[in-house]
């Protein structure tokens, strides 16, 4: 029994959302994806599973993710947010149709 | 062999940030421990170990406990920062000395 509606949204988006945005500031930093796993100590393939969204990593990883891009965590968090909004957008698919 | 420094905080002191922050804002919204971890459709202790940063949880779990308090994530987010931030200032136990 639910006492409101609330906006959540399902994980997996929240998965994709994590991936699309650890890609787009690994890419503007111009690093690998093998060099950025290894900057973190992880596995050299987690940074490739964690941007094909198959990966929930733990905040403490991705913290360390942000840190190794020199981005403030928050700002990637915020980044995710418009990833989400943008991808829930109603007129998103129409715009793409029209052209 | 490292390039350059980075400012990378450890883990326990980031997880002691999302406990902190977590407990404040479930404060602030009234719930107790308990029903934060049902909202959220976690096991019922979860949020208390949290709160004691002895869990370094997800992304996708603590973006939920964020929308279960309905607050964007990248304001916990922001918030863990900020309290981070205080806690390496250099001058906090000198005041905190001085009272």
């Amino acid at each position: 029994m639910q006492r409101r509606q609330k906006q959540i949204q399902p994980t997996d988006l929240k998965m994709r959302a994590i991936g699309a945005v650890v890609r787009e500031f690994r890419e503007s930093a111009g690093h690998s994806q093998e060099r950025l796993s290894d900057e973190c100590g992880f596995d050299r393939t987690y940074i490739s599973r964690v941007e094909r969204g198959i990966i929930n990593p733990t905040v403490g990883r991705l913290w360390k993710i942000a840190d190794a891009l020199e981005t403030p965590f928050s700002q990637l968090a915020k980044r995710m947010e418009l990833w989400i909004a943008d991808q829930l957008r109603p007129s998103r698919r129409g715009e793409t149709k029209r052209t």
